[in-house]
């Protein structure tokens, strides 16, 4: 696996109990994944040479995250080594710009979009997709018919997650900072949505596939604060629609292992596209606990082309939490307290260490009541992150 | 953790959620657990500098097994190194003399048993506990009211496990093979037992303990074949019973972790002390996948001295089947039949080299209905070994 993150040191967690002989290259050697995998190496994964040495003897190689140039997985598979997802399917979560684009081609619904070249085209884009104008009524609403118009969502086409390299720009005066790193911009209408859903599946090489149910991703700041699993209320013909759509997503771009389908339900019933991410994603999180087999496990086993596991919920209902990082970087004291509180509760921290507002690991806890389980988590998430102290 | 077995290997899986920074003293780095452990030091346990210079820098020190002698284990105390458990109650599980006389003092029904030092001494064990000469009438049931004389078991009261160090004898001439490694010898009555049931509890240093569901426990040629939790049809009260004489034995004993108590329940209904183990123990890897908190877990938290998580089970039954070693080094396309065939199916593997006969792994299943639970996991640990095909 290439990349010593959180994901590769959960990766690594389930691939124990199948035996798997894990190898990581991880960019140093305190990264959250080398400091409880066996087989190391230290080494940039942007440097071809680190990277075909580290593949030499792998069965396969697959991704911590989405940032090996396109090049680079060409020449291992041109040397024979498989990668899982393989290049022609990463690059869709790699540019936005080439994501839209194929997701138009398959008629996948997303919010209005395209690429735009300086801020006066922001401008052009924003009239182009409604009134513009649009005046901001609180809690992510904003007047008009939900059309379009300012405010425009803007990403570079490259290098942006958890809210970073993404801005909302009300004119074209605010547009001028996304041009800055000379990387292409696209331009996406700011949907009125009543809430963010993700459709996580995961597809084998010779096509099997399976869907996890549709979750809620309720957002702070731009960060996935808490999932909750089912999405609550979520009618039951569109989490179908949400399941078959990232299974087609799946097939059509060639995905192998997990693919998150991050998708906004709008105010008027429809999902729209929001992100694609093919690895392990914050999404399911909640997998690890409260489903049968996690997605950790099914990314493996894709990745390996064995048969997947059943994805179905343990539990009515499971939520998980990020825990970010607060003014303690000590948490066994904190766990005395979260511990002591739930003894159900399930802790998953990442070996990070503690910055405030840096995501150091996250909280699963499920039951038969949806209040409960939902006070549990965000009660232990905030005693972690220190912002609850009682 | 000193020993690089399958046990390690599962506390360490178990840890990585909690942030533990995991360190092994491994006999060498292909142990099952030094597979997948970043921190890995190879060393001879049995070597006390080893042993301390492994243990410098550690909050707390634990053990894969039994084997690392006692006054060791005083002398890294004495360096100011937490043992858990210490080597007052390990002493228990290390040696079948002490930990028979111990259980004797607090009154904890036993098989009746006492030292013996040559075969003809076997004999006089032999007409003291019953009537001598029983008859074997087939299926481990003996003639007679089941209450003593021959056969006779001899265990070495060191080094014993799964069969090895156990001897069923007949006579005083059956009896010399377990006096020639010049151990003490435990003669014991051969219960008529009905099954065979296994009480598995963890302890923390401040005298929390959780206690699991009992189980049965199948044994095939002297090596745990089937777990069962709960053990079906068990009375309730002997269940509760056997629970409460497991804390107590712990509380007697002052363990820390992971205390499994092996017992026999009696075809009139009691149950008595087979065996001790003061670590993870095969008859609790059903709750990897089958209890709210495993085993390891729990371990885990015992001897980090936190609140212990929840021992009670997720599903009505779950069903651990070992994985023996059969003929196929290669266990790729057994994967393929098994996960195929039940994708509810969870898999354990260690890591070992495959030899006919050695534990190399076990799979777990759950369900509501045991007779699926039972064949799901038989079916799969057959395939596995090779012993099933189709």
């Amino acid at each position: 696996m290439v990349g010593g993150g959180q994901l590769a040191r959960m990766t690594h967690e389930a691939g124990i109990p199948l035996g798997i002989k894990f190898k990581l290259l991880s960019d140093t050697p305190q990264d959250s994944a080398a400091q409880v995998v066996g087989d190391v190496v230290v080494g940039d994964y942007r440097d071809l040479d680190t990277l075909r040495a580290f593949a030499r003897g792998c069965d396969v190689i697959t991704f911590d995250h989405e940032h090996v140039p396109t090049e680079h997985l060409r020449a291992l598979e041109a040397d024979g080594i498989p990668v899982r997802p393989g290049p022609d399917a990463l690059v869709h979560a790699q540019d936005k710009g080439v994501m839209r684009a194929k997701l138009d081609a398959i008629d996948v619904p997303c919010p209005r979009h395209r690429i735009v070249s300086d801020p006066e085209d922001v401008a052009r884009f924003a009239a182009e997709i409604g009134g513009g104008g649009a005046e901001r009524l609180g809690e992510g609403r904003w007047s008009g018919d939900g059309s379009g118009g300012f405010p425009v969502i803007l990403k570079t086409v490259r290098g942006g997650y958890d809210g970073k390299g993404v801005w909302v720009v009300r004119s074209s005066k605010e547009a001028a900072e996304p041009f800055r790193a000379g990387v292409p911009v696209l331009a996406e209408e700011k949907v009125d949505f009543a809430r963010e859903l993700a459709a996580n599946i995961v597809r084998s090489p010779h096509g099997q596939a399976v869907a996890y149910p549709v979750v809620e991703s309720i957002q702070v700041d731009g960060v996935c604060d808490t999932v909750i699993a089912p999405a609550p209320g979520l009618d039951s013909e569109l989490a179908g629609q949400a399941q078959e759509l990232a299974l087609r997503i799946a097939q059509e771009l060639g995905v192998v292992g997990h693919l998150a389908v991050e998708l906004f339900e709008t105010t008027d019933g429809r999902i729209l596209v929001n992100e694609l991410a093919m690895r392990p994603h914050n999404s399911g999180h909640w997998t690890q606990d409260g489903a049968i087999t996690s997605q950790f496990a099914n990314h493996v086993r894709a990745v390996l082309d064995l048969p997947l596991g059943d994805p179905r919920p343990r539990a009515p209902w499971t939520v998980m939490a990020n825990v970010l990082g607060g003014d303690y970087p000590d948490m066994y004291y904190a766990y005395l307290h979260c511990m002591a509180r739930d003894p159900q509760l399930k802790i998953h921290m990442y070996g990070k260490d503690v910055k405030p507002g840096r995501k150091v690991g996250h909280v699963n806890t499920y039951g038969d009541d949806l209040a409960d389980v939902r006070e549990r988590a965000a009660h232990a998430a905030g005693y972690l992150r220190g912002t609850i102290t009682e």
